[in-house]
């Protein structure tokens, strides 16, 4: 039995090269999963293949620069001159089906999501050690290029920010972490602010819960 | 890999009749577990074939009030003329050897541990609904004494308090309420305030963190 019926908005960061994606396959490959993905919407136009409401939403500039000035992403940013966001109203609908909604997203994103909608559950995703980070980061290439630097220099400013989310998984085995993270969810619906209102209720007579499926 | 090594203290709590110690019992037959018990320290005399360290720690009236006077407990308390306690040298040094240590406790004894150990993590069990546990609490019987309209005000004093815990978990099912407090644990972990210590260290280069076994 669930006292916390409403989904989980689960927004999986940290900086780049720490296996964020993978992470993200790993837990949606897990079977009877209740998960869904937040669907973006950008400026850009789609590519071969993509569709509509799947891969994007695709909208033109001036119907996402309407959208931003009715608040309506959770964050959103520019890339090469095309816009990429987040938009609120299609996560709200999925959290209210009782879906969580998973979002991976780098660090500043994730940061601009925690000032909209601070009752999401925010990850920080860790390398096992530094040196596998900038390993990574450097692909491993034995050369040192200003690109690699800058990505380095990211990287180092962003692993200072973990003290701005709720967990810390290390991605030391990907599994290992998605399965993590599988606990941190089921624990986050029995956290007491999230199920005491529910709990009330049926104490006070009001409602008998159904079973969890 | 698991970011924070010491172990936690989960204080599992709840109105009598909740079954707080079948889920107990649960944790403790789960495969591969690394839970430990606390040991109560009581100044009543061993009964037939009871262990000194392992049932209690049976110590004389005397020794049980020199303790309290030198702050020994998370906490105490008198029943029928005898001392029963909580001592906090044994929790720490389990904790310190990396072991979970599971109590379970009434509510008023979980209050004070947690005045006295707020970093330990507070679970509160609540029965699947209000007719549930005051059947339990009439023990079935169908005649209302006295001493079970005192037991059912007791509960419902005690269910209003959920709000002072952690989480709230539901006995709907023994297995499933034990499974939902191993997730409890695990997410417990990750939380940053317990593992960016660690985390920011691995960062600096100054340690390797061994793998989770």
């Amino acid at each position: 039995m669930k006292l916390n019926e409403r989904g989980l908005l689960v927004v999986i960061s940290g900086p780049s090269g720490v296996g964020k994606g993978t992470i993200r396959e790993a837990l949606f490959e897990l079977p009877d999963n209740n998960f869904c993905y937040s669907v973006s919407m950008t400026t850009r136009k789609p590519r071969e293949g993509e569709v509509d409401g799947e891969d994007y939403y695709f909208v033109s500039r001036e119907e996402f620069e309407r959208r931003i000035d009715e608040n309506q992403f959770l964050e959103y940013a520019e890339f090469v001159g095309q816009y990429y966001g987040t938009p609120r109203d299609y996560i709200e609908r999925k959290l209210n089906e009782g879906k969580e909604v998973i979002i991976e997203i780098e660090v500043q994103g994730a940061l601009k999501v925690r000032e909209r909608m601070p009752e999401a559950v925010f990850v920080f995703i860790v390398p096992p050690s530094r040196d596998v980070l900038f390993e990574r980061l450097m692909n491993r290439g034995t050369e040192m290029t200003n690109d690699i630097k800058k990505r380095i220099e990211k990287a180092e400013r962003e692993f200072h920010l973990a003290y701005k989310y709720d967990y810390i998984v290390v991605n030391d085995d990907v599994y290992n972490a998605a399965d993590r993270i599988v606990a941190i969810i089921r624990a986050e619906h029995a956290r007491t602010e999230r199920s005491i209102h529910k709990y009330y209720e049926i104490m006070e007579g009001k409602e008998d819960v159904e079973e969890e499926s």
